[in-house]
């Protein structure tokens, strides 16, 4: 059966079911267009199906799911059994992948989040960035980083030796943070950070989302 | 083999993990109370443990786990076959499970987090709260928690008719919003929501732990 996808290539979320999608070599999968432009994730319809009106839900048979972190864990669990082991193959792996999902949902993703915001968003509205946050948010960021520099000194991905959910999750934000918000130092200058990111960045599921989510010429 | 929990009752994060535990029925674990009063969380010997220096972390075995969500997915699967179905018994049930954790995580934790920082925290230290973090985090919340009462007029629970880590994770920071932020007719005042909060604050896992953290006259 047809998974469909309510999303937009170019949202950090719809992005981060994708590569999931593309990982676990599930070709059988459509992107529902959701023009946020013109509001239509705030109808009626779309609500019916999202009631935080935001992007993505996935559709699956009878199944509705929604939040992109729930999503992917739904899906390495369904496809366990093909594509990238994004869960690892035991217990305790499991527990580690959830641990650094976790670091990403409730530190990184935080911290950049709010720099992509400052530093880019409100830079689009012709708004300065408030400077005080831009400070406090690199702070934490960067003590977040070190963290990972250290923990990526032991092993190629955050939850072991192999790559999963926790560094999937990753990708969208990193990628905007180094790009929009002009932050890319804040990687490239950790040696095993920046490693990493050019492991995880050059992987075929990714840069498939990339290509999907840049305008044809 | 013995679990032990690194943490302190009264917070949230741990009381997320023993609630876990007891609805699990593992008994075999100690809780190391780790005083953050002296700033044991940021000495070295703790920082090995947990390099953010926040509480809690679990030692089971050769495992480390930190992250309160992270501990309470590991300890829900670990003891599947145990207690409380908190991972509900399919694969569909269980992405809900997740989606609803997820929204605890990403909505409701994080306006009710800056609600009980601003109107209890704050006043603990003698400041007032920011009249305007407060307006717009009651907004947030009021509309999450609007798109509960509906959830919840169709099911027992989050994530269907059973009880499970999505409802577990809302307790500790719904107490403190009703008791410690002082807002609660934002519960009781949602027929549905209400209910829902009585089901699950009586719970003899969640009281015994409540009990855990009241001090002893």
């Amino acid at each position: 059966m047809t998974i469909t996808v309510h999303g937009q290539a170019t949202s950090s979320c719809t992005s981060r079911v994708l590569t999931t999608l593309f990982e676990k070599d599930v070709s059988d999968f459509q992107l529902l267009h959701v023009d946020l432009s013109s509001g239509a994730h705030k109808q009626p319809d779309y609500l019916a199906l999202q009631p935080f009106g935001v992007i993505p839900v996935v559709q699956d048979g009878d199944l509705l799911i929604f939040e992109s972190r729930a999503i992917i864990r739904y899906l390495a669990l369904k496809y366990e059994d093909q594509g990238s082991p994004l869960y690892g193959r035991t217990l305790e792996e499991r527990a580690l992948v959830e641990q650094w999902l976790e670091v990403e949902s409730q530190n990184f993703h935080v911290a950049a989040s709010a720099l992509v915001y400052q530093l880019s968003s409100r830079a689009k509205k012709g708004l300065p960035p408030d400077a005080d946050v831009v400070k406090a948010n690199i702070e934490k960021l960067e003590a977040t980083l070190d963290i990972y520099e250290k923990r990526l000194s032991k092993s190629s991905f955050l939850a072991g030796d192999f790559f999963s959910l926790a560094d999937l999750s990753h990708l969208p934000r990193t990628k905007s943070l180094m790009k929009s918000a002009n932050l890319p130092h804040l990687i490239t200058s950790r040696e095993h950070v920046h490693a990493w990111w050019q492991r995880i960045s050059t992987r075929p599921s990714w840069v498939k989302v990339t290509e999907m989510a840049t305008p044809s010429k």
